[in-house]
């Protein structure tokens, strides 16, 4: 296996990132077995002040960082972290959004003081408008998924599950650019092998997905999901050529899967999940057969929803009939 | 102070009880902070698979306990939690409760494999039947709050906070039979005794704050909260007398802000709370003037909730105007 990434500066990546970010809760939640058919054991990265795994990867890059500033485009949990990270140290970070990204992250962003840049497009337009920020000021551009900081950051978490008392068949993980697929997929292969480590896409957004069937990029025109997080049209050469390296498998998600995910989440363990976060449980639910008594690692990588949106998400169909 | 904890055991207690119930999240929720007034930290007890905080007790009776059975009364918290410590050490565990307990948690006992027994009354009438069934059949009665190992076992979140590396002014926790208080604040009070210790029962419940406050046992003739996992009518008297040791205030809350305790955290933390998790953010808003920007620690202590009767906890108020 040869990737970009490094699993010894994985290792020291730890002593870099703020703790609140580490060390995460790793728990087998048995309430949801009659439902799954297999078992499930939960990651949850949203119980810190960011509510994803994203700062795992900004507090690398801005203990790192040579300058004083950064720009990053966003759909909103990167930017919060870097916003976040940043602050921390007296950072100018710039985060570039699309419009139509979810409300309650880019109030996040500003909350934490960073600059925000909307754009009228879709993260894609973000993206090329980040780039060009940091082209004219100079300032440092932080590209989720190809700068390994990001990557590696969210690596930690793959150090985390290895080192666990638990022990299990199979990782579940959200495919948006790549870089926690790559990156906890980088540690699995290298320390624990035998694990299966599966991408879980939605169908709504699929270009990496498709990308990594077809072994070479491929882009999409539109994407069409609620996964906001993972909502990426343009995946990046050295980031597929990684995934391409760890990944067993990569599979597409419908968007009532990921409903019923979400829904799942709270009612039987408690927990509030943004759609990228029910990724995971939406292939078991579309995938009884395959799953069936496998132990299984799902990876709650985000909660930052909307709470009206959240609210309708986790109502039963019984009780969205009954309301109407 | 002279309570009958024993910080040095608590200590201990670290050794023996299941890692997946120990150094719980903890961070600065500063989303909560512009409609509280406060900066406010969170310890939070639910991503574990019994979803409170309770598992760190059961896990000092299990792993002490002298025979091969046990039985405890329990709102139904404690008794998941014991039937969870009891089951992996091939334990017979017995759990009488309320038959007007949340059935998500008794669900969650008989799913964990111990016996479940109701009773047609409230929690007081299952101690009464639970310390029986003990007498008759000379098993082990755990009480909770009375037993030590309940006290010490809750008593490890107060390390957890003092090794914490944020500093904070006052610690709100939940009142109910005492375990977590007394626990919580005889740590505290030992190892950080600037630090205010302030405990929170629903004015429906508040049989253990007048007791407190009068310095003697007031026994109360009813209870009426949702906030079932504090719902107890007749104080132990070895508990009030260290509660009295480590407590500097002990407040009552209305119903409605237990229910916008629990709105918030869902809307600005993204966290599930059961009403007892969710009694410090209810002192919080009802005493805005005296937490005024004071850096304040709530302990989130169970997520075990009715699903539909939490879809209605956080419908905002306009929102549930709308569907009227």
């Amino acid at each position: 296996m040869e990737t970009r990434l490094d699993t010894a500066r994985v290792r020291a990546a730890r002593e870099v990132i703020d703790p609140v970010f580490l060390d995460t809760p790793f728990y087998e939640c048995e309430a949801l077995e009659p439902e799954l058919g297999c078992h499930v054991s939960i990651k949850l990265e949203t119980a810190n002040p960011v509510r994803s795994f994203k700062g795992r990867g900004t507090e690398l890059v801005a203990s790192q960082l040579a300058g004083t500033a950064a720009v990053c485009a966003s759909a909103g949990n990167l930017g919060q972290a870097l916003a976040w990270s940043g602050r921390k140290r007296g950072l100018d970070i710039t985060v570039v959004a699309s419009r139509f990204a979810t409300p309650a992250k880019l109030d996040r962003i500003r909350a934490l003081g960073a600059t925000l840049e909307l754009v009228d497009g879709d993260h894609e337009l973000a993206r090329d408008r980040a780039a060009e920020i940091a082209r004219s000021t100079g300032i440092r551009l932080v590209e989720d998924s190809l700068d390994l900081e990001t990557c590696e950051g969210a690596a930690t978490i793959g150090l985390e599950l290895v080192e666990s008392a638990g022990s299990f068949d199979t990782v579940l993980i959200a495919l948006g650019g790549g870089a926690m697929a790559t990156g906890i997929g980088h540690v699995l292969k290298e320390l624990a092998p035998d694990v299966e480590i599966i991408c879980v896409q939605p169908v709504g957004a699929p270009a990496m997905t498709l990308s990594w069937r077809e072994r070479r990029v491929i882009t999409t025109s539109a994407t069409n999901t609620i996964a906001d997080g993972v909502a990426g049209r343009r995946p990046i050469p050295e980031v597929l050529a990684d995934l391409l390296q760890v990944a067993d498998d990569a599979v597409l998600v419908e968007e009532s899967s990921i409903i019923a995910g979400v829904r799942l989440l709270h009612t039987h363990a408690g927990l509030v999940a943004e759609p990228s976060g029910a990724l995971g449980l939406a292939a078991l639910l579309e995938n009884p057969t395959r799953f069936a008594d496998r132990r299984v690692v799902t990876i709650i990588c985000g909660s930052n929803v909307n709470p009206p949106d959240h609210h309708r998400w986790i109502q039963a169909p019984s009780e969205i009939q009954s309301l109407r």
